[in-house]
């Protein structure tokens, strides 16, 4: 079967390899495997860019402690996908059920994992990056426990949007957030515009978004935010802070920092109010600088935030269920999976303007 | 009378200025001045190290928007005294009241003192810094607010405590902490020593302090630490790790950042278990770093701390007055006021393994 494997940096490749089984055979997989799924739709990340530019980063080049897999691994971990064979001992799940997968691979015994943190597990993994398995393969096998069913109103494609949508879930959670709250996004890119689908879905109005890029502007608009800033042409700091001015105070109770860069953070942070919540989301090469002085003087807080919990998977699922989150625009494409450097990677490195979701359609 | 005033780096000089006067005049020092109050003893604080060494950080070049002061301007501002006359329109207190003074100056009209965040102020300054008033003085003019009336058992000397204790007692007031919390606390300084005091005031007893002055790492065991660790003989880190371990979880819930170093803060994070907090209290030269990667995938939390609010004044008179917290070894030398710059600024700068807290003795 075919597989996007991970070489190396700038190397990545559809290779064909072996087709998984699932059955007794499957413990060489470190005993995960147990569902047989076709994938359907699965999604290029952030993350999935930083891999190729400066990787391997999550790719692991000694055996994964968890899986005992190492590079070339398989890509893909933003995935849905229909049931094709299931394993022996499962329960509860059917051939031919829709379904979205939750791709992060935690060992249970850690001391995170042991007092329910399994998303801060030592030794974190994820199908797509630690693992032979990834969603950009024909068929791919997974444990039961990391397949949420979707309900026939989720279409699969919809459905390869859960895990991404998770993420900002999961971040929005970790905040002292009210509705009344004003609220700050730095940086427009596919988090950024989940997290502000996520607040819509929370019922915040006042939702403040800073994007240097036009295009994602005008998806944070359109996705409900009631001012979208581009700090290239305007003070974004001032003006924020006047969007926020209750008598003489000002600032954002929250601040969800996706951009990844020091300018971004300076500015979550100076534009929060007096304890508000920075949450970082965003993933960095190098570590950012705090501005400590204006920190403790505001008396501000800082949030660090990781992946998601099956909580935040049950929520989203009912959140697209029940209509609360609409992101299908957030699909800026469909490819074929022999593409996905091409017009993929690429499109997404060099075209960015025009893209917030390519997805890989597996069955193309 | 005498005064000791900030000149300028490395300028501090005990002058003679005109007393102060108390009554229909005062209005001159911007209407915050209302009582007269004899200085009895008044602290020197790190802060007045950096100030005298680096400054001016605190001290005004141009005229400071509440009190109109600026360099030089008079130094002091932990410190307790008595009455010695009371100004128009004052009630409830009375010639020959010992009190301590919050030193904090808030204009009262700013976002954050009109939402109750005046330690937030965003004209913040302090008697001591930024006014022609401060403790270091034969006698000095404050508003009614600044005063709190000390207990017949709280004497003079351990009055001039309350203002750093408070400091340490608000630190400890902004954590989630829990009374059977592992804690840390980086540097053992008067604020490290004054937030050990308050964690065991409040019930903490897994108190591990990193300090590398081994008589200061004395002086924290004798205040209640469990554990003090000299991070240039032991592998701190791990030692933390190691005394925090309970199954395979490991950390503390709460980590306090007094040292104001690089890698006191890379300690403080690291020591963390999943989604602890770390409180900065400490100032910084320059911006310090963040281990980005490692925050985000333990879900930590940063806290920011200034100064403390009026209830922790009154929390720390209470516990000062119960015998929950007993600070006089906090007091390390008695220096006459002439003798401020020779046996206090420069003994706490070229010879502090010795000193914790250095009182004037203003009536000497």
């Amino acid at each position: 079967m075919r597989a996007v494997r991970f070489h190396g940096r700038e190397d990545i490749r559809v290779d064909e390899i072996e087709e998984p089984i699932c059955g007794p055979g499957q413990v060489k997989l470190k005993g995960y495997v147990s569902n047989q799924i076709k994938p359907a739709f699965v999604g290029i990340c952030g993350s999935d860019l930083h891999e190729y530019l400066a990787g391997p980063i999550a790719v692991p080049v000694n055996p994964h402690r968890i899986t005992g897999d190492k590079l070339p691994t398989t890509l893909g971990h933003e995935f849905s996908g229909t049931i094709e064979e299931v394993g022996e001992g499962v329960t509860g799940l059917n051939v031919g059920d829709k379904v979205a997968v939750n791709p992060s691979l935690s060992d249970g015994t850690c001391g995170n994992c042991e007092i329910g943190r399994s998303n801060s597990c030592y030794n974190l993994g994820f199908i797509g990056y630690s693992s032979r398995s990834g969603g950009l393969s024909d068929h791919v096998s997974v444990d039961k426990k990391h397949v949420f069913r979707l309900p026939d109103s989720i279409p699969l494609d919809i459905g390869a949007l859960v895990e991404p949508i998770s993420v900002a879930w999961h971040a929005v959670s970790r905040t002292p957030i009210r509705k009344d709250d004003a609220v700050l996004v730095v940086g427009a890119g596919p988090i950024g515009l989940a997290i502000v689908q996520v607040l819509k879905a929370h019922g915040i109005e006042e939702i403040i978004v800073v994007e240097i890029s036009e295009k994602r502007g005008e998806f944070a608009l359109a996705f409900g935010a009631a001012k979208v800033l581009n700090p290239a042409k305007v003070d974004a700091l001032a003006e924020v802070r006047a969007l926020t001015a209750r008598g003489n105070a000002r600032g954002t109770a929250v601040a969800f920092e996706t951009s990844g860069v020091q300018a971004g953070l300076d500015l979550a942070m100076s534009a929060l109010k007096v304890r508000g919540t920075t949450v970082l989301v965003s993933l960095w090469e190098k570590p950012p600088t705090l501005n400590a002085i204006h920190f403790l003087v505001g008396e501000k807080h800082i949030v660090g935030t990781i992946g998601y919990e099956d909580c935040d998977f049950e929520a989203v699922i009912e959140a697209l269920a029940t209509g609360k989150i609409i992101p299908r625009s957030m699909i800026t494409s469909k490819i074929p999976m022999n593409e996905v450097v091409e017009k993929g990677l690429k499109a997404l490195i060099h075209d960015k303007e025009k893209h917030v979701k390519i997805l890989i359609d597996v069955s193309a």
